[in-house]
């Protein structure tokens, strides 16, 4: 099992509208499911996807607006109602758990969990969570606060047996995983048998790169090279182009821009301003920069390995 | 213009589910909006349910648990968003202001208003703001935290004028307004016409009840008497009568035994434990003791005064 999948909770900006609530992804590696973002509302879509909270333990925050982070309280409420334990850690920028702190300590003291902040520092691309399946790194970005993204990177799986080969050197069950870790196998005769001939390679681990918030940064390029899916920020379209440099935020021909250039597998566009009442006019922009580009909306899921 | 309306914004409890948002509810009297808790998306069935963010001035939280208050910083930076300015006053536990600032303070800090916080004492029952349309008191409940219910009270509106008695007397316009606020006439040959004769008594004041959250308690009966509208919670049904001991939270069928003992004109019932997943029941058990009960939902609009 492998399974590698994207969820959109929410991809609306600032202003939750009744069509978008505010940023949230839960990204499923193996079963185990680790927030990107956690705005209000994120709690009750997570239900509403039928992601199972105790499979949670990573909240990664990328940073401290409140249209990224105002679900917290709320979404820890409600896992200690329903008998989450163990330890939650929460990656965020280093004033997080000054600023949570006094309401976590007043609401949820009775939590039968601990909450555990982890500093991350937005300014150098660190990795700041590592499993057996998968390793996550921020990406630093460009934003009014300090802010970055998240690359979750999958850990290379081992190497596939070749059934008839196992059959044809008659290889006995007991050495089997070590030979998928790439040991050759030796016959009774002292005949050696390269692993290429017994294996296939491991399927290429898959790629995940959360970009939101950031204007237009040519230096993610070489971080997120050859993601399989990209998720960048498209708040606005060429209309309001201008408002980027204020806002720092990316119209929808930048994200397609840098998705291009770092020559990714497909782009989602997402954190759409309440300006648009259809977004398929930023669809049509970024599509025609980079055509791989498809809109976020809540409820949807992107399988990246099944 | 008389209007008093109560909007349910969420009638949930704890747990939010796909059915109930937590609790939260708009008070509308003469298009001033007052809002009674504030659970986590307060602010988005507010803008579902059209309610104008820029006529809310006052906020009343029943009691610190989350489910009650986890929308006040999504909503009050929507607010800020939307141009609200002035002052939003938060009338809440001495509490509130301790567990709420250092958010505000780092989230909210550039909003074009003041949140000014107004502690209120939940041991005995006080009016809490007042103005020419409508007072505010409390209602102390009896709950695991310090918790206080809400009484809105319609100040007492102007006599109306009687046409045909105008008409008679040929009295002039501008002694038209205190004739409304009672005073008698005086016909130029000096005869004294009394009140009564040329006005009716102004419509009776409503007054609206909230009780949530709090186990049954006949303490608050001479306080809500005669109310036309009680909101009560009935978390439980009959089956599960045992736990409100241990969560101090009423059953549907207490709910409906205060409503007749108080005599109010109708009840509704909220904060539906989701066990429930058909409220129906509670209903049942409630119009057995109190008929003219109803079940909350959220988007429901009562309408005290068109």
């Amino acid at each position: 099992m492998s399974r590698f999948e994207v969820n959109i909770l929410g991809c609306g900006a600032a202003t939750p509208t009744l069509r978008h609530l505010p940023s949230a992804q839960i990204v499923n590696v193996r079963d185990r499911l680790f927030m990107v973002d956690c705005g209000e509302g994120a709690q009750i879509a997570m239900r509403r996807s039928k992601l199972n909270m105790t499979r949670l333990g990573h909240i990664f925050i990328s940073h401290l607006h409140g249209d990224h982070c105002f679900g917290l309280l709320g979404l820890l409420s409600t896992m200690a109602l329903n008998g989450c334990n163990g330890e939650i850690v929460v990656h965020a920028h280093p004033d997080a758990e000054k600023v949570f702190s006094p309401m976590l300590n007043y609401f949820c003291r009775e939590n039968p969990f601990e909450v555990h902040f982890n500093p991350i520092s937005p300014s150098s691309s660190e990795v700041i969570y590592s499993s057996k399946s998968v390793v996550v790194r921020t990406i630093p970005l460009k934003h009014r606060v300090p802010t970055c993204g998240f690359l979750f990177e999958e850990v290379a799986g081992e190497r596939h047996l070749r059934g008839d080969m196992l059959q044809f050197y008659n290889i006995p069950t007991y050495m089997r995983a070590s030979i998928k870790q790439g040991q050759d196998f030796v016959t009774p005769e002292g005949e050696v048998i390269a692993n290429e001939l017994l294996t296939t390679p491991p399927t290429p681990p898959a790629r995940y790169a959360y970009c939101s918030d950031t204007m237009y940064s040519e230096r993610i390029i070489p971080l997120i090279e050859g993601v399989d899916v990209l998720y960048h920020e498209a708040t606005y379209g060429d209309d309001a182009q201008g408002l980027t440099r204020t806002t720092f935020h990316s119209t929808a021909r930048q994200a397609a821009t840098i998705a291009a250039r770092a020559n990714v597998g497909k782009l989602i566009i997402g954190h759409f301003s309440q300006r648009y009442k259809d977004e398929n006019i930023l669809l049509d922009q970024a599509r025609e920069v980079f055509p791989h580009t498809i809109l976020a909306h809540e409820g949807m899921k992107e399988v990246l390995k099944v």
